[in-house]
């Protein structure tokens, strides 16, 4: 079952107009709430952004960001950003019916870990639900924490859009995990 | 489906002898190919440890690391850990029939972030399989990485000991939903 959902999930970043129920975006943070974390600290805090100014603010912020940031990226990152039409301009942070911005503790032990653990978790329910996302990260947060008011200690990790998929789009291909694994130690076979 | 995983599983620190199917470490490990990563660079590395020799060295190692760490920890780390019985001596680290070393190539994109979904995907395939694990970082990972000869880039990000959980392992308890997500700004409530 969730073999088949993580197989099936790709990431999304193309959404249709159509609204998400927010009772779908409740189910979704409800399971992160479930996540282990270092220490049971709990250290996410989720802001579920709906209103079309504050996306429309959000959006201008990282665009602004990322601007500045592309022409500083290694030429294969942006050979692969390229190839995938992923360019500066982030048309998704508007069209999602829902962002859900992912911030952290840093203070807390282990807090990034357990975060992304539960993001993760995220992910997956997204996709059991039909919904999709991709786990954007703004190449500058500061902007966007002022617009959301985020307390000092807390991080932003991620923004994630979410929405119903608009059109296919293929999963991008996977190592053989005879490429990924070994026994008992490094550089030995699995079989 | 996946909310019933989440909120059922819990972290399990204790292991029947009994073994496991080499097939659901398999499994762990395909769900954990199919998460995204940073420009899917896929930095991931797993290392199964099945071997009782390789086991107990592993053991001994992060016994020895946790014996320096555990003085030095805050005094309430301490008390929270002493609460739950967990010391220095880590018996699930031979106990479990199947260890995974999970490595993260940390010269690639994203690559903590990344590591740390795909481990929130194996936690749920694990739970859905009937085992039980938890996400151990050793306090020093030196010793360990001789052991299994992993190379310069590489660090090791958990390592999941797997197995059938012995006895009933209630689940930490976790805020509420209102204490943990805003509504489009923080400190608003959801509702």
């Amino acid at each position: 079952m969730i073999e088949e959902i993580a197989k099936k999930r790709s990431t999304i970043r193309n959404f249709h107009e159509r609204d998400v129920d927010f009772e779908d975006i409740l189910k979704i943070l409800e399971v992160a709430r479930q996540a282990p974390s270092g220490m049971n600290t709990q250290p996410w805090r989720f802001i579920i952004v709906k209103d079309k100014g504050v996306k429309k603010k959000i959006r201008e912020a990282c665009e602004e960001a990322e601007m500045r940031f592309h022409p500083k990226v290694a030429k294969w990152m942006r050979d692969w950003l390229s190839e995938r039409g992923i360019t500066p301009v982030k048309p998704y942070l508007t069209e999602a019916p829902y962002l859900i911005v992912v911030c952290v503790d840093e203070t807390e032990p282990y807090s990034k870990e357990s975060v992304w653990l539960a993001v993760g978790y995220m992910l997956l329910m997204t996709k059991e639900l039909g919904l999709g996302t991709v786990t954007y990260h703004p190449s500058s947060t500061a902007k966007v924490r002022e617009i959301l008011d985020i307390p000092g200690s807390y991080a932003i990790e991620t923004i994630l859009p979410v929405g119903h998929p608009a059109g296919e789009k293929k999963k991008e291909e996977r190592r053989n995990l005879e490429d990924l694994a070994y026994k008992d130690r490094w550089g030995t076979s699995l079989s």
